[in-house]
């Protein structure tokens, strides 16, 4: 089997170097950063951390040299997937190409390019420390699924699924992805542009009712948008959210969208926040709150300009 | 006539060096900025840009050398109203106090310390240079009425306006001054939070179609709490916030709250969008975007420390 991770930055890197243990599997990696390229070509993609593996997968960052795969896995920052999946389309023309991308939306832009889509939803984190070098953060399961749109087939996701957890990276094949994607969403969405707006920390965030009762109604709006959707939620974000404000969990955790904003990086807001408030748009489901910090963050990105 | 502004930062040097030049009214300045006390002692309080004044007001940071006056002028910032007049009520035991503060309950904190209360709303504008020396930015009116549940006499109200007017800054004596109040407390809580939360100039909140939309709602809800109190107001704040956008107005403004944020001071939140909140409350009008807006902006400050 032959598997493209598409976007090896911190997360794809954690598939990449995983996946790339199994005798089984022939792993490329297609990213735009040469120097990682180079480093993984030359030494090894190497994870250190939650887990130390080193994992030696065919890289580059020229889509046309990639093979026929079986499989992509699409990992690069959301705002970057339309562009990535142009160039590498030609490789899955006869393959299935899932997302564990954050946020909503990105299925479909994968569907725009691709005629297989797995929907897909990840929680293991990491950061690249240097060229070739990958801190692993989190472990964390997969949840893949057919996208419902442009389906893969149950027994192709199954196979992913089961190559993942076999690499060490524990994946569930399932009927519906969504419940514990949007669970993820609204997790996201409903805590870290707070953080990016405040500076605050998660823990800091939960700490103070008037922001913990904002925290509540972007939940109860991301939450109404995928009922609308037939969906109920896996896990309640609410008890998630509490957890992770522990002091033992993630207390002093700065949300990813404070790192962009103090590093004045595009966020993910689109497919967050923005995410949540597009799906509303189409079913009909008010969400002013999400609107307005989308609207926010999006002046902050504006700002730098 | 004896009048004293309590709080002589930039707008109240701008009513002090102004009714100092009448030859009947003694006018005292409070001040706890002991640099400005003691300048304008030594050298009078002088006035440039917009007009140029030298006033000899008497200063003090020592609210017990106050002498009993006809009338006060209370223009601190909002968030030290209380503690300044509860240390100066002692000279209006006979006289009558007006708030030009920004926002909304300002005359509820000076009601629970003095018997008759004037509303004010102010809209000439100005910076402390060096102590003793204000920057006058911007001419504009006053309006002043009684204030309803603590009232001052219609006949109070007339003199102090007619004082004012007198020395160069144009009031008038009204019968109500809540719609002009409410006009600029709507507008600035609808534009000045935006721009402290992205760091956008007010022309760039503008012209952004979904920051100007949250800029609207903002007006909605403030503009509903109003009418809920039988306010009609004078003027539209949509048309103010479209003329100050302009480039020959405002267009690259920072609102006073962003450079309060920039420069990590307390801002006056609780009696912009805070205020509006809680008028709302008490009269049972939902208020969800100014409470978000109040939150992240409370929540900026908590990051300071």
């Amino acid at each position: 089997m032959r598997i493209c991770i598409v976007g090896c930055g911190a997360v794809g890197s954690l598939f990449a170097a995983n996946l790339a243990q199994l005798d089984d599997v022939e792993v490329w990696a297609y990213d735009l950063n040469q120097a990682h390229v180079d480093a993984i070509n030359e030494r090894g993609l190497r994870l250190v951390g939650a887990g130390e593996v080193i994992g030696r997968p065919s890289a580059t960052s020229d889509a046309a040299s990639l093979p026929p795969c079986d499989f992509g896995i699409v990992v690069t920052k959301t705002m970057h997937a339309e562009a990535a999946i142009a160039a590498t389309a030609h490789a899955f023309a006869d393959g299935a190409v899932a997302s564990v991308m954050n946020g909503v939306g990105n299925e479909e832009t994968l569907a725009r390019h691709v005629a297989r889509v797995i929907r897909g939803t990840t929680f293991p984190a990491g950061k690249l420390l240097e060229p070739g070098v990958v801190q692993w953060d989190v472990k964390g399961d997969t949840t893949f699924s057919p996208f419902e749109p442009a389906p893969a087939s149950l027994d192709e996701v199954a196979r992913l699924a089961e190559a993942c957890t076999r690499a060490g990276m524990p994946a569930h094949a399932v009927a519906d992805a969504r419940p514990a994607q949007w669970r993820k969403v609204i997790f996201n969405a409903s805590t870290n542009p707070i953080g990016a707006l405040t500076g605050l920390s998660h823990g800091r965030v939960c700490e103070r009712p008037d922001l913990r009762a904002l925290v509540s109604a972007l939940v109860a709006e991301g939450t109404a948008v995928a009922a609308a959707q037939g969906i109920t939620l896996d896990a309640d974000p609410e008890e998630l959210i509490d957890h992770a404000a522990r002091p033992d969990v993630a207390y002093g955790h700065k949300a990813s969208m404070l790192q962009d904003v103090e590093a004045r990086r595009q966020t993910e807001i689109d497919f967050l926040n923005g995410g949540i408030a597009r799906f509303g748009r189409e079913l009909g489901v008010p969400t002013p709150l999400n609107d307005t910090i989308t609207a926010l963050i999006k002046g902050v990105e504006a700002s730098w300009t």
